[in-house]
């Protein structure tokens, strides 16, 4: 037995004093539900489950060498099993007599358990779960193809347990699908994170890394957890400065922070930088003086992070500077950098984002769809074998609905990374639940034929298909300084499931969902059912009152990125067109008529995306330009489509807010809170949206909705129709975004009313009030009937906005009004400091 | 023989010194062109005319009776025939035994000259012109009803001699259409005018009248000269403080400047002044102490003014306070001043713009062309006999097109006045040339069919028709300080229209603006030719490119109401509808599925609106909604009409310029290069409009123009297309107003420069620098081909707006630029202090 007996708790043991090397301090906190633990709750396992499944698990954990990613390994499954089962466990160096759970690698492992089953061969990063009862013992062995191997098997094993999954018998082999499983963060060193939605950056402030790197250390845990094995922390546009001797020590203290658990620290690069801060007059990458920078800096990386994992960098894209300032190719520019870095076993991440953001929008032949392929297609084979090009997953740019991209079927001798986004850009920042992993599966699982039936692109990118040595997927995160990491509990699957899906692509969007559910909220059935329904109809959801049939989002695509603004796609050079007018809608990217992005494919995905029949519905507007009356597959036309379906999405956000409801009392009340205003706001924005898009569609093609629904709101009253006290009536822009176009705004200096005297029948109504939430101020809005004040809220909401407009639409219900003839309705705004508010309409609906 | 004759020429005499109370020291100075003597110019006649035609005309004033009015038109006289004939002038008090001519009142004439064949009987304001040789004299005679009808008696010789015309023989006589024939100003006390584009007000400058009233007389002098008897010389959106005692004696120094003249100063009137300036706690009409007030008031002014005019007042419109605040009607509020009125002999006009301007948009019932009469028609019998409804002539508001408005014909027991606005607030704002005549014609001669056939417009509100005791029309005038009075000096003719119009409004066009021309410029028949046709060409050619078949002018309707701005008037409470979407457009007002408004016209007049296929095509919009492909009488689609009359309308704007350029010898060059820069920015502006509404249309419709010009602009290069230097790529809102949407905009703080290579073949063009002139800066442009700077302008318009838009859109023609291979075209854009720049494109067009 071991000296650690003495101890039966490890918190408490810790709590009590020092007990040597071989104990273990680490400890969960007794915490509220703050989302911070995300799926790594440790939730005690309830007595009769511990008992029936889990009593034969050996309490003693026996790890087999020593590294900083072993040690973390140890200390996490002590950690989970002292959490979890609530009884000692006991820390040793050797395999003693009785039972135990070995971890180590599988080399160690092989010569300490000849007999126990370990696998002669694991993939890089893979595992072995296995039980043997050599010489008597209970043994329950984690042998990892390498330490991180380890580090993973032990999530796995500690996965199962609070899965509640018996583990009396296993022999589990696993391996990630691809060697690349990255995740980006896009943080300026100023702390704020370009398209990050959760608070400041947990990595910089100030020009500098953070003081405090407790939160580091606690991210990798989760990317560990879930087989992340890097990470790049600074924006693709990037600072020049992080490769500077004055910064590279910071950076050191993140590669530090997250080397115990396995992750590779990265860093994007400024392909300017031999000018910027080299002191060259040059960053043309055939000069010689140009290459011995990079080989400089690269060398100076590796001295103070040996295990640093590459660079990134973003090239002649959206502004940045690129090998097109010298006539060179993007092969030059990544190969140079390549060459300084594959003396240390480095990658170069080179960002297949580029296109013509100033292209001709009245020329109907140009597409920025084409780009990527049009720009890397002909350099397949030029970049070295330490070069991986990134690529997003849909030829435009992380839109609700983009069919795969062409060119991830269209290198066979180039490295390849799918770039996937966490951070919900254009699906709704985080303040709508949006499940992703149907999505990505989508796009991972289309075959794209490129030799033949076969070739899914997780196939491709991995590297399988054409052999690559290496490839994978990169995940853009953007945590922030939240508490709960993504500001909305339920994005924390998204996360999650890229993690999951990067280790293995083929597993199920409901397995993943169902997982991280049990893991995140607790297993009761109904919670599971709930929250994993909800997840699985949110993407479909989001897409029905966003953008339809592969038009693209339809957001604000000039700013935010968020609400709607369906002109702004359109009449500008960045491409993202959707060509509406008043007769038809779509992209024509045939061959035959169009922009001919459909030859990119291989011939027999193109003949599919060629002909307006076997176009599927839900790309026909991406590939397609079409009437609005010509009819679907589902036998509707477009423009009835459009307006069913926003009329759907909206409903179904309505549904989550019911659905949530019901857990009130089956989950811990802050997160029950938390994610219920959530959806309750995002109930409002689907309406803000719905509204959007109906009405502009409306106007725009003349055809009325048959069902009536579209632009005819009973119970609603207009804030410019009633009357005002101080108010002005101000246009909204864009006009759909406004119900009616138009709000009545309350400038600064004292507080606006809008009266409105009842007429209707006596009845209780939920009253909507549907007003602008402004980033540049905190309005106070108070509701009251008959003189009597019924609700109050400030509205400090940061939408990104600090206009009237479909970024800061916003809708309160206050529920269960009696109101009766002569009552009268009354909303005062009273504006906070320098700044106003303004009201768009209040909406009565009876409660049945 | 007269003491004068002593004097060979007034001028020159009255530079010698003093001879008495009977000669007169008027005299035109030697003046260059500078447009401030508009029609009046008293061009010397050429010798040999003057030989033929004027040898006879005696050389002696004999000026019967005495008073302000008739001494003004003896000096007149003199001043006329001094400069035009320059031949000395005797003025006598009595008619002696030598020619003469005799100006005086028609019963001092009848007894003076009792066989000179005066008429008996004359109407208010007229006069007779006859010649007569009773014993042996050869007189001229000139009589009047009243002063007022001498001294337009003598405009109307003097007109006949500037003319050039044979007066050897005169028995002309000559009465006003009606009594009314007024000027109304918008100028507001702080020196400001509303919808004035000519310089600040020539009445008003911090609160307080003008201490030097010249330009008040002379403009006098200009209203006299065509027969103008009252000016209400403040803005209708009137400050209370006008009629307070510490206000009246200034109103009184205009009074006194304008009287010489014959016309009758009167004031626009705040209703709210009760409350505002009176101490009382209400305005209510009904309350005898606001009665009270309106009576101490009115007897106020007349104290100071004897001879006012009246009042006019703007209540419940676009905000202003009214009668409905306490429930009362317009007739309350009129016959309350209207009886504080009446014992002086004043009159009010009320004024019938009256509408919601917070309107429901989306009611496809609302209609804001109803608003006149919904609000007048049943007050017809309860106005006091000195009220005057005062009615905008069509029933929205100045706009390029509209039919009369119904409420002319729906007023029997009611006094009228047709509005009319001289000032172009719609039509181009005096850049552009828009002879008004030929529209106000239109309605004018319009038949309402009130009372069967025979009710033309001019009849009902001369107040023949219907046998009123007042009536007649109002010109809102808004002069300025500007030096020609209006700014362009084209647009003088709307103002001399006007009161020609006013006095005779069978008057034609083309002899108005013939009449004109040769006043303005002279006789020289390829001038008169050319300036009258294209003042006749003008409000067609401004209709073509500005809104199309009656749908209004299309024009940014909530500010500035200049350049394009078509989608300002939808989706707000303002009903300058024209209901644009996808499939069609137009105003659907008729009663079988419309608003009804067609129901407010007689019945044969309805009958013909009301049908679709009797509508004329000028007014479909107005009337009816149509599908883009609805073929009109004309043959034509209204998609293609609307593109083709938008390119004939550009075309018509440059060929005003060629025409222009013909007179480079024939008129004098300061006029001739005043009047040839506006027109040549108006054939730019004419651009814009052309393509702002093609384009939009173009692209709303989605139907393709058959001629393929619209949305095709061969040999243009976008600004945002070019090698730019500093400039930034902007989008214009709205779009239609820049080429492709975009602009490159240059900010304060340096120079910018966007350059492109030409590669076509080598060869002569004009090339148009397509920019924007905004209010808040002058900025310097700079053109160059090959790095030789070819032209430079400042570019500091006042453009009523300070953002790249359909306002201050601009293009500058850089004419003859040889043009080769390599060159490189340069545009260099140096902003004034803290404001920037904006550059559109540039257009190559070669010179045949």
């Amino acid at each position: 037995m071991n000296l650690s007996l003495r101890c039966a708790h490890v918190t408490r043991c810790a709590a009590a004093g020092a007990f040597g090397a071989l104990l273990v301090g680490v400890a969960t906190p007794a915490r509220a539900e703050t989302g911070y633990d995300a799926w790594l709750r440790y939730a005690p396992i309830p007595t009769e489950i511990a008992r029936a499944r889990y009593t034969s698990l050996p309490r003693t954990i026996v790890l087999l060498g020593d590294s900083p990613v072993l040690r973390t390994a140890r200390d996490e499954l002590a950690r989970g099993l002292d959490a979890m089962l609530s009884e000692p466990v006991a820390l040793t160096a050797a395999i003693g007599r009785g039972p135990a759970i070995v971890l180590g690698t599988r080399d160690r492992a092989l010569s300490a358990l000849p007999g126990a089953g370990v696998p002669q061969r694991l993939d890089v990063d893979g595992f072995w779960l296995g039980t043997s009862s050599t010489g008597g013992r209970r043994l329950l062995v984690v042998a990892g193809q390498n330490d991180r191997g380890v580090l993973s098997g032990v999530f796995a094993l500690l996965r199962r347990i609070a899965l509640h999954e018996d583990i009396a018998q296993l022999n589990e082999r696993q391996e990630p699908a691809a060697p690349i499983r990255w995740v980006n963060h896009w943080d300026n060193l100023d702390g704020t994170i370009e398209r990050g939605y959760a608070g400041r950056s947990i990595f910089f402030e100030n020009g500098r890394v953070l003081d405090d790197l407790t939160r580091v250390r606690d991210y990798g845990r989760l990317l560990a957890s879930i087989g992340i094995n890097g990470a790049t922390i600074n924006n693709v546009n990037a600072n020049a400065i992080v490769i500077t001797d004055g910064f590279i020590p910071q950076l050191a203290r993140v590669a530090e922070a997250l080397r115990p658990w396995g992750i590779a620290l990265s860093v994007s690069i400024d392909f300017s930088s031999p000018r910027r801060i080299g002191g060259l007059d040059t960053f043309d990458p055939l000069d010689a003086r140009v290459a011995a920078f990079w080989k400089d800096r690269v060398d100076a990386l590796y001295r103070a992070i040996p295990d640093l994992g590459g660079v990134v960098l973003k090239a002649d894209s959206e502004g940045r500077l690129g090998p097109s300032a010298y006539g060179r190719t993007h092969a030059d520019a990544a190969n140079v950098i390549a060459r300084a870095l594959a003396p240390h076993g480095g990658v170069i991440f080179y960002r297949g984002f580029v296109y013509d953001h100033l292209m001709d929008w009245r020329n109907v032949k140009n597409d920025r769809a084409r780009a990527a392929y049009d720009n890397f297609k002909a350099l397949d084979g030029q970049l070295d074998s330490n070069v991986i090009l990134q690529i997003k997953h849909g030829p435009i740019d992380f839109q609700v609905r983009e069919p795969a991209s062409p060119l991830f079927g269209a290198l066979q001798k180039t490295n390849q990374a799918i770039e996937l986004q966490i951070t919900q850009e254009y699906l709704g920042q985080q303040r709508h639940v949006c499940f992703l992993v149907p999505m990505w599966k989508e796009v991972l699982d289309f075959d794209m034929q490129a030799t033949g039936a076969g070739t899914p692109v997780k196939d491709l990118v991995s590297g399988r298909t054409f052999g690559r040595p290496v490839g994978g997927f990169v995940g853009v995160s953007n945590v922030g300084r939240d508490t709960n990491w993504l500001a909305h509990d339920l994005a924390m699957a998204n996360l999650y499931g890229f993690g999951r899906l990067a280790w293995n692509p083929s597993a199920t969007s409901r397995d993943i969902a169902t997982d991280w559910t049990k893991l995140t909220f607790g297993q009761d059935p109904q919670v599971v059912d709930t929250v994993t329904s909800i997840l699985l109809d949110s993407w479909p959801a989001y897409e029905r009152y966003t953008g339809p049939l592969g038009a693209g989002t339809l957001t604000d695509i000039i700013g935010v990125h968020y609400g709607p603004g369906i002109e702004s796609s359109e009449r500008n050079g960045w491409g993202q067109w959707h060509r509406a007018n008043g007769t038809g809608i779509g992209m024509n990217r045939t061959v035959a008529t169009g922009t001919g992005f459909v030859a990119q494919y291989s011939p027999p995905v193109a003949a599919r995306y060629e002909s307006l029949a076997s176009t599927p519905d839900e790309l026909l507007l991406f590939f397609q330009h079409v009437p609005y009356t010509h009819v679907l597959h589902s036998g509707k036309t477009v423009i009835q489509h459009i307006y069913d379906s926003h009329e759907q999405g909206a409903q179904d956000a309505a549904g989550f807010v019911e659905r949530w409801r019901r857990l009130e009392r089956l989950i811990d009340p802050e997160r029950y809170r938390g994610v219920l205003s959530k959806l309750e706001y995002q109930a409002g924005h689907a309406i803000v949206w719905r509204d959007g898009i109906n009405n502009w569609f409306l106007w725009l093609s003349g055809i009325p909705d048959a069902t009536g629904r579209a632009g005819r709101f009973p119970g609603r009253i207009e804030a410019e129709s009633m009357t005002l006290e101080r108010f002005s009536r101000a246009a909204v822009i864009p006009w759909e975004t406004a119900s009616a176009g138009q709000a009545a705004t309350c400038a600064a200096g004292g507080s606006c009313a809008a009266r409105h005297t009842y007429q209707g029948a006596s009845g209780t109504f939920d009253v909507a009030v549907h007003y602008f939430d402004e980033n540049d101020g905190a309005a106070r809005f108070a509701f009251s009937v008959g003189g009597r004040e019924v609700d109050s809220w400030i509205a400090d909401a940061q939408l990104g906005s600090s206009s009237p407009n479909g970024h800061t639409s916003t809708r309160r219900t206050v529920r269960g009004v009696r109101l009766a003839p002569g009552d009268e309705i009354r909303v005062e705004v009273s504006p906070a400091g320098s700044d106003g508010g303004a009201l768009d309409y209040i909406e009565l609906v009876p409660v049945r």
